[in-house]
Formats: structure tokens, C-alpha cells, sequence
């Protein structure tokens, strides 16, 4: 059969599950990982070990590709230019990509098509992060490198001029925002292909803790229909007007006064998008393959009235194995997805997704499973 | 991590099903394959190519596996059992599975413990055909090669003792069995695991077209509930007593006079559970891998009212891919399941899922998808 192979960049548990999504879907699947240990390379036949910063590498790769797509957003703005160049495509192509490499692309972009983010420029030092403060309603602000951060690096917030001296070391541009009084953060996840299909998952609540996720519920409990179809709008439309292609995370701040503001984009399978695994009829990274390779996209709608991920991270314990056991006994309804990562200390190394008609029970479930895995509880 | 490697004897579509499920499990997974081209060796890592037939490319492949499994019955049982003597645990070992391999064997152990079967016995010659024909309700007979029969190859019907010479050609005994006067196939799935615990899936009606599975409902329509009960202890106590570890199915006769009796067993993940897949909580997939790994088994229920699974056999068109995105615009809930195998006509390289509340709409669905696939219609 004439089915096509879907080359992905970096080694994440991301391309892990994409290629899990892919398995049914017939496809094959080609990897550019930067060691044969990296999650996906443990269970992907054909991986390429190699650093994708390096264009010869991406080309060599690309070769016999029928489209590239990406586990994460570091592959140079360049190097895609010359891919497409050579034809082969690339999805989300350099153009959109830039939106999710570069935040303050992203921000002037957002700004020019009229999408609501929290109050932003481009700061060239601590004497001008005081005089943005003093623009708006002062400290605290939130600095940000425009590009290399995630999971919370990459960002501080500070309460003085005098704080704000460690994002100016690194010599990348810094974005200065307002600090948002937000109750709480959300996401909308849309994916969208080539010939301009797109469909919209339900907006869920997302939960931080120390700036890493660490539960999402689906969908968003006590959300007002209008605002979780404004949000899903507000996320069809920034992948329409930056021509996004597969799929697009659309993190969010529900603000006190009832505003969505836009806090970051992601343009790959996303956190905030886990709990689709087992709680949608097509998860997120079965409908980003489908996007890529432009074929129908699938159903998105939920298959359980609530649905709940919370992530695993590494605790003190390096073996999970008996706690996993454990985990299993106590709820065989349980779905445990572990990326077959070392275990370090808050590392993400799996996740847990639960679902069912009573939310108290599923989140409960989710978390007590969580935090065994990770040795924070030992009942 | 210390999670343990699964090692899969036989690359199909069993093999690429089950390494798929193993991904969110976190274990690594090592495959035995005939060719790198086989099913699961284009979506696995860690492949093999040798012949399970010889015993040292067996013991080379079990170094480093925690278990063996089996993606077919085909192994000889003395390399298993050397295995056994080498301190690899072989799931199910070769004690239970010889009970799959052999139908002399399996008819003989299931009579020892009272499992209902069609009249049978191990016949000589055309001449003890028809003489077993006389000492129940005489042609047709139905006749089976003991040994390396499978969708419907080493079958026979035969009406007369002049059309029984065929199956005595091989060499290999001849097990004769009635006809049964069924009033449809069902099939009773069952996971056990080392330490004892099990679980059986709802079960399920098999229709064969052809000798060859075509359609699975789960669960059995209009089946008494005393009646599945029956099959479902049926299946655990056959688990039991031959002391399968795995998956195990087996296939029903359900009569006109309301008996149950058992056709076939299979050892591993088989056909008539794949609709586990999308409908069950659990799949038969991962319950396999975590009951060969003693780990506590997930819950079989199912997740929708109805759910129907359709093969998809090779037809006229070898290139499947523009049916394939049709069938995805028709219906986005559609879950289709492809092996990565050549089209040849009537060979399995597929098969579809559908699920719902109606069961007219969700055999429609599968149907309909699963012609569309092969080429038999073309709206």
C-alpha cells in the first residue's frame, strides 16, 4: 500500500504518542531523535539519531519523508525555509511556526489580528521594565525571553527594577507583561489542515503548579457556554489568520472580570490535550497526523461526561514499577501513559488520565494515582 | 526505569496491535519477526528477524526478554519448553498452549473437564469417517487437521467418505467432529494472569464469511443474560483448568436448542475481541501484556452500548489510501485500524470499529466502511 511516512523532529514523549496514534492509522513514521534513548526512539522502528539544528541532518532525514512535522518548536526558522525550499512539506510550516517559536512575533501578531492578550512590549532593559510598570498598574510584571522558554523557564516576575536584571543576561529580547489577575487558566485546542478543515475540542481548565502543568480538567467545569465558544473562536481563529496546520494549544486567563486573554501558543500535541487519549473519540495526536497528511480530520467531541489528566512527575523514588502495580490494583479504570524517561526529580515521566459521570471521583482518582506514582503518598 | 521487556514472538497484526498498547504501559517491547517488512516490525524498535522454528534464533531473542508471548500458535512446543528449562517465563506456556496448537489435544482435555463439545474423535481413513458419520446423525462431517490450521485452512465439509480423502493427504491426524446445527457463533475473551486474578470481556457474536471472521457485536445481541453468564464461566473455568496466562478466546457454537459448545481456542489477542479496542475500557491488547507481566488486569467492560468490529479483507485495489480518506470524511467517529500489509484478495489488512446507542447505525457504519475500503461499493 501507498500510505505515507510522517517524519517527525525531537524524540519527546509528544512524538511517543503521535506514533502510538499513528500505529492504527496505518502510516509510517520516521523519527529525528537526538538519542536512541529518547522516549519515542524506544518504541519507533525507524529513528534517525541526530541534532536537528544542523540542516545537513534535517535533509538527510527529510528524505523519503512525505511530510515533517515537529515535538517541539527549537528547529531553526531557517532550516524549515530550506526544507521547503527542497519541497518537502512542513507542517506547521516556518510561517506559522514563528508564532510559537518567537513570543514576541506572536504577541505583535496577535495584536495586529485583534485577539485580546495581557498588556505587552518588548523591554530593553530594568530602567524600562520600571517604566512599563508605571504605564500600567506597576509591579508585579512578567518578563519573558521572546524565545527558548517553556514550562515556566524562561519567565520571571518581578516587583522592582532591581529584580528584573537575570532576563537581560542571556542577550535575547525581552517581553514584559502584566501580571494577570486571572481565576483561573484554560485551553483550546484546534487542529487544522491543509485544505482549511478544523475542528474544536472542548475548552479545558489547566491547573499550574510552580509553572509545569499539572491537571487538566475536560471540559472546564462551570465555564459559560458563550465564553467556551468564544474561546474555541478566538482559537479557530488564530489558526485560520496564521495558517496553522495540525494542531494548535491556545493557552488562556480567564480574567476576574470575565475576560479571555491569550497567555501562549503551542503548535504540536499539547499538554492541556492528554486527556483527549481516553476521553474524546479522536484524540489530539491522531488528529494532528490526520492534519498533516491533510486527510479527513476525526471527531473531537468528549466520550465521557468529565475527563481528567494530571501529570506524573519524577519524585525521590527512581523505580515507579511497584507503585504502578499498586496503581492498577486499586483502580483497573485507570489509564496510566508512561514515557519510559529516567525518573528526576519533577521531570514529567507519564501521565494518568480518569473519566466518569462525577467529577469529585474522577479528579480524585487522577490525583491520588498521580502523586502514588510519584512517591508524594504511599497509600 | 526498571520496567520489563515484553518479548512478542511473530510480527502480524497481533504483534503490531499489542506493541501499540504496550506504549502508554511504558515496558519495552522486542519482536521476532519472519521479515523486516512483517506488520509489527515496521512500527516496533527492537526487532529480531529469524525463524521461531529454530531453536537457538529463539533463545537469542529471549536473552534480555522478561517474558515471551506469542502473536500465533505456530512454535514448537519442546523449543518452548526448552526456554522454560533455560528460566524465560513463557506466556502462555507450553502446557496450555499446546491445548491451541493441537485439536486432538484440546478435544481430549476439554471432554476430562466436562467442557461441552461437538461429538467428536480422531478418525483413520475416509472409511472411519463414514463410520463415524453412522454413529451420530451420519454426513455432513466436518473434518480438521490437528495441527496449523486457521481461518478456515485444514477445514473440511464432506458429505461422503468419497470426498474425505483430502484431509488425510498431510500426513498429520484428522480430528472428525458433527456438524453443529448453530444458530450463530459467539465468542466468550478472557484474561488470566499468573497470580490467578481474571477477567472476561461481555461476549461477543462472530459471523464468518467464508470460514474467515467478518463482523463481531459486542455484545452478543439478544443473548440471555443466564446464557452469556454461562459462556463467560465457561471460558474462566477452561482458563483455569489449562492454566492460560494471556488472552484467551474461545469461539462458541450457540445450537438451536439452546447448548453452548466450544468450537476453537485461541491463546493470545484474537479477532473476535479487537472491537476492545475502542470499545472496552481495557483492550485486549493491554490486559494481554499486563496479565504476561502479572500486573494487575484493567476492567473489560464495555464503554458504549453497542460496538461492532468489520475486517477488512483485500480486494480489487491494491492502493487502499483514497478509500481510506473517503471512509474518514463519511465519518469522523469512524475508527479504522490498518496493519501496513499488501492488498491481496481476501487477505485480512484491516479492520474497522464503530460504536453507539443504535445498533442498526453502528453495523451500518462498520459495514459500510469496510466494504467502501475493500472495493466491493463505491458510494
Amino acid at each position: 500500500m501507498t500510505f505515507p511516512v510522517v517524519g517527525m523532529v525531537g524524540g519527546g514523549q509528544l512524538a511517543r504518542m503521535t506514533h502510538e496514534a499513528g500505529i492504527p492509522l496505518g502510516i509510517r513514521f520516521k523519527l529525528l531523535s537526538d538519542t536512541p534513548q529518547d522516549s519515542a526512539a524506544q518504541v519507533v522502528s525507524d529513528v534517525v539519531v541526530g541534532d536537528y539544528r544542523d540542516l545537513d541532518t534535517l535533509r538527510d532525514f527529510a528524505r523519503g519523508c512525505d511530510v515533517i512535522t515537529f515535538d517541539h518548536e527549537h528547529v531553526p526558522t531557517e532550516h524549515l525555509r530550506a526544507l521547503e525550499a527542497d519541497g518537502i512539506p512542513v507542517r506547521p510550516g516556518p510561517d506559522a511556526l514563528v508564532h510559537a517559536q518567537d513570543k514576541g512575533v506572536m504577541r505583535a501578531r496577535l495584536d495586529a489580528i485583534g485577539v485580546p492578550c495581557p498588556r505587552h512590549r518588548i523591554v530593553s532593559d530594568p530602567e524600562d521594565v520600571a517604566a512599563f510598570a508605571g504605564e500600567g498598574d506597576g509591579f508585579p510584571v512578567v518578563l519573558k525571553t521572546v524565545r527558548g522558554g517553556y514550562d515556566g523557564k524562561g519567565v520571571w516576575v518581578v516587583r522592582s527594577a532591581a529584580e528584573a536584571e537575570d532576563p537581560f543576561r542571556a542577550g535575547v529580547p525581552v517581553l514584559a507583561e502584566e501580571k494577570v489577575d486571572f481565576v483561573r487558566e484554560l485551553a483550546a485546542n484546534v487542529v487544522r489542515s491543509p485544505h482549511g478543515q478544523a475542528v474544536a475540542y472542548p475548552v479545558v481548565e489547566s491547573r499550574q503548579v510552580n509553572g509545569v502543568c499539572d491537571t487538566v480538567i475536560a471540559p472546564a467545569p462551570d465555564l459559560p457556554a458563550e465564553r467556551a465558544l468564544q474561546a474555541e473562536q478566538l482559537a479557530l481563529n488564530i489558526a485560520k489568520e496564521l495558517d496553522v496546520i495540525g494542531h494548535l494549544a491556545v493557552e488562556l486567563f480567564e480574567t476576574r472580570d470575565g475576560r479571555i486573554l491569550v497567555n501562549e501558543l503551542a503548535m504540536r500535541p499539547h499538554n492541556s490535550g492528554h486527556w483527549s487519549q481516553d476521553g474524546a473519540i479522536t484524540s489530539q495526536f491522531a488528529n494532528h497526523v490526520r492534519a498533516v497528511l491533510d486527510l479527513p480530520l476525526g471527531d473531537p467531541r468528549p466520550r465521557a461526561k468529565w475527563t481528567v489528566m494530571v501529570n506524573v512527575l519524577g519524585g525521590d523514588y527512581p523505580d515507579m514499577y511497584s507503585a504502578y502495580l499498586h496503581c492498577m490494583a486499586r483502580d483497573p479504570q485507570l489509564k496510566i501513559h508512561m514515557y519510559g524517561k529516567d525518573v528526576k526529580v519533577g521531570r514529567k515521566v507519564g501521565h494518568v488520565n480518569t473519566y466518569g459521570d462525577d467529577l469529585a471521583d474522577v479528579l480524585d482518582r487522577a490525583r491520588h494515582a498521580a502523586a502514588y506514582l510519584r512517591g508524594t503518598i504511599t497509600e
